[in-house]
């Protein structure tokens, strides 16, 4: 027996989808509520994923059954939301930029101790299955010895949505939108050095808006070691988030869309890593998913329970026997086999 | 209330073990039986997953509960088993190579369809994510034109276990072994068209065991595509499995380990691919999984419904929300802001 | 006192503009003639570089000083015009394909030694610096093992000029234009072993010509190593001239424009490489050329000489100084430094 | 009749070798003295090129002859030596840094142009041959619309000469060292725009020397484009030397020895690109001698002046030759062709 978890999301927009389509796939949730201002938006949303709608925050928050709220409205609303929910008692995940005072950040933090309730915010790319990797392995301090520089690179064409250009609705630019994740990534591959000084520029390239579209932000931290945090909401060609971290004895690097994976070097030895795991090399990273077995006994066990069909049959595997049949008749007897004769 | 799927593993090796793995990672799945002929292997495992041993496939197909088996023996013995679980009315799944013979393999389809059960080969990678998006890409024929080659290379430095060099219980060497998967995907990447002739050389280049290290194959489709199937077990530096297929217009890339992208060109443009979608591109796969949504929603739930800790908290956040102050702060001033002070 | 050698070039195409410019750069070559049956055509070219023009080969010959001709003509005409040159005494470099046919191969390379005259071939890419590291990588069997597998792809849009898709002209397709430089660069990887058997099927996708766009061949050598040429005309994208040689402890790949790089791993280690030596590696080529310091001595050179001026000034070094100053006293003030000011 | 240029080279170190070994490849260069404090070393390489060796750098520039001075020696000596080089109205390329100080630098600048000598500081790399093609590039700005960012990233193991860890020797670290080269790439991959403000903080890990082995410059340039410099003495793992230009309809990357390639997108088209030349590409850089074409024409030229051996023979072409016939009775017999049978 499965305790199911209430859930509201507010904000229909492309990140409440995004919530609504990840969480609903978790047999575990029982999304309840969409709530956003513009009931046509709500609507779709909620429809899409069997949920109800409304326009205010109360109605849901007055449904006993929900118990987890997830914020996906535009940043300047995330803090008196935020607050409602935590005082109605209620655990909540907040899409980043948290909020954007620190001010307000620790008030919402406090206020999640004192209710008890789960304060999460939506950096989502410290848990993307590459960076974890990443993470891991630049945690390996026998194969990176210190670790001096850490830079992180995020560069977009830009947001789709007009509020993420007015300081009004977003708080900020860039810096607020990718920033976020960037500074997030150097302090977490760190492992969460105290942060002793900051150093930033930024720009303001298009003539849309009124917040930059560009900066570059040096962290000094702690221990010694230097970020570097480059961020661009005007770079063509496709995203580019990649992440390195470099110590006296080994790196890693790891690129999440453009190169698409991770590379990393030690003098030494990673001791978590298969084969090779000296010099360069190129670590996995869910090896089982990315491999294949995960969505192949799933589409078994649809087919067993439910008659799906599978995308690849018994026909197929006859073929495949009868071609490598095929082939070791044709590397024994040095001549070319024709099929079916 | 979901119905569950008692299952049985013949096989506690290294792929028994994956497959128990993941069957027991989805709620539906009752993983009841580990079957294995030594009583030792089988108990290691079935004791990781609570599951029962026996070392007799008849005490598991006692079982009627067990409705689907998993075949992850040597080779030379899926066609046996799988003959006797069809025969007893189960579902079920034999890792590759199917069976060794176009004969036994057309026999158990036969079977399998007669007694209505599903019979699934193991064929991973065809399931593989980026790989079914490179698929999804190589069929788009107006990004791609008439395809005309294909082109899977799979090389690794060889198997772990002395089964896999012996002709009596593994059937071949690295054709069987990993020609079966570059066979299949060549195949299907083309959309399945028939096969009208095969070439092949092989070698054996190690002393140990009696069967081919290393083989190449020709393969004409009945399209006209030629297909190249590379494969061996005499390559250091890490396992490489790429896929490449090319067409008159476009072609596509994906390389599974060492670079671990897709990468793809048209002279026309890709129907399913978002930024840029002309030229070279390096599609996504799996987006809203690698980017981490995924994962982080999977926490706040465990922590809402379990109290697991997160493993980034709002002091993460408010570490953020500071630095970006700072360097916004900076960023004004030109000048560099000590924080704390 | 420099000796110089009177050159013709037989063929005012492209390839013929190749080698004149190349020749053209070495001061101790006198190109005196350019020989075409189009006069226009060869005037264009003569006139670029200084040398006289005529449609006759007879009229080229007839000058004492001419010493070496190179012959740049479509492929079935090599043949004749080679023979002529080495009955005429004189030494020959024909481009690629040398001919069409066994025969006259041998019977080409018997004249020139009989004549005591150089026979030179056309394959410019077993000189291409590139290859050539990754040859002397590929050479290092301590590094390597036994190398059992080389593998060159040679894919290209198709060519310009029609000639190349007729039989009578071309002498062949794909196989003929760029097979030559993949046979050649497999069986030089190899360190030039006998070949023992070819298997290879072609096909013919364009509807323009008469010969094959796309091939592949199967080549086993007398060491027992296999070699596969994967050539094609019908590849969009831009041009793929990729070089892998695998061994039982280490590889080398080189990708002449993709990639642009080498690549290399090995089990134990390289002899010739710097730094580092073991795992992966990328080790570079040309090291003193492709870092600049050819081109930057030789602009000094030209300035102290001939007074051109320089791309890069005393100006620009005073800004780079002055930015290194001011760099130097914000890391040690903690600000950011004014310049000018 | 070349006139011909007489040089001294002042310190026998590793850079004076590579500028004697460049020079004296040009026969327009006479390479008459090696000056070295150190006889036995400014023997070494004196005796290597054929040069007088002395230790007083008055003894060459006694001799009328020479024209050209090198100066390769310890940073802190460069500007003493190099205005008594000017004084003597000798022409004269400083290895960089040039100076230590903008003052030092603005005196040298005016003396040289004072005495109408060329005065060339060494900053090999932007010159080169990817990274004067990457300039190209950037300067397309049709390709790469406003260009708002450049950044390089210069990271090495580490100097391998001690006096690099000296301040008194070598005037700075990294910064000095690396960061030279990467100040001066920013500044002219932007098209030298002048430089408005400079934040930079550095960090000296090694327990060696007294000087910095990392540093981060930002340079804000006239034009707003962003600069950033990051450089460091504590990368293992092989130098990496990246330069990024970015636009806001396009992008240019070029890295020089890890990935060993230029890459480039545009939202419209680049100029002087063969193809494809919309979206990403790949351009190539000095195709003529990449292609190998100069090295094959001098092989040639070489055998025919001096008899030297070529590497590729007639017999080569031969083998060629027949197996391309071999491959072509092969696809048109569907079968395997055995050789010399």
């Amino acid at each position: 027996m499965v305790e199911r978890l209430g859930v509201a999301v507010v904000g229909g927009g492309f990140m409440g989808g995004v919530h609504a389509e990840v969480l609903t796939a978790d047999p575990r949730v029982d999304l309840r509520w969409v709530v956003d201002r513009d009931e046509r938006v709500g609507t779709d949303l909620a429809t899409r994923f069997g949920a109800r709608v409304t326009t205010t925050l109360d109605e849901a928050l007055a449904d006993d059954t929900v118990r987890f709220v997830v914020v996906a409205t535009p940043a300047a609303t995330h803090e008196p939301i935020a607050a409602q929910v935590i005082a109605a008692g209620r655990n909540v995940l907040v899409e980043k930029p948290l909020v954007l005072s620190t001010g307000h950040a620790r008030q919402l933090a406090a206020a999640a101790h004192e209710r008890g309730v789960v304060l999460a915010h939506g950096g989502n790319f410290v848990y993307a299955p590459k960076f974890v990797r990443a993470h891991e392995l630049a945690a390996d301090r026998e194969a990176l010895g210190t670790v001096h520089s850490v830079r992180v690179a995020f560069r977009t064409s830009g947001p789709d949505t007009d509020w993420f250009r007015s300081k009004a609705t977003a708080g900020g630019g860039a810096l607020t939108d990718l920033g976020w994740h960037a500074v997030e990534l150097c302090r977490w591959m760190l492992g969460k050095p105290a942060i002793r000084a900051v150093t930033a520029c930024t720009r303001q390239l298009s003539a849309a808006g009124d917040v930059e579209d560009q900066g570059v932000v040096l962290i000094e931290f702690a221990d010694g070691a230097i970020g570097q945090c480059d961020v661009s909401w005007a770079c063509p060609g496709g995203e580019q988030l990649t992440v390195e971290v470099i110590g006296t004895e080994g790196l890693v690097t790891a690129d999440l869309w453009q190169g698409m994976g991770v590379e990393a070097y030690t003098n030494t030895k990673f001791g978590a890593v298969w084969e090779p795991n000296q010099g360069w090399l190129r670590p996995e990273w869910e090896w089982i998913r990315n491999s294949g077995y995960v969505h192949q006994d799933r589409q078994v066990v649809d087919a067993v329970l439910d008659g799906r069909p599978m995308t690849h049959t018994p026909d197929d595997a006859v073929a495949v026997v009868e071609t490598l049949e095929a082939a070791y008749r044709s590397a024994a007897d040095g001549r070319k086999v024709e099929m079916n004769a």
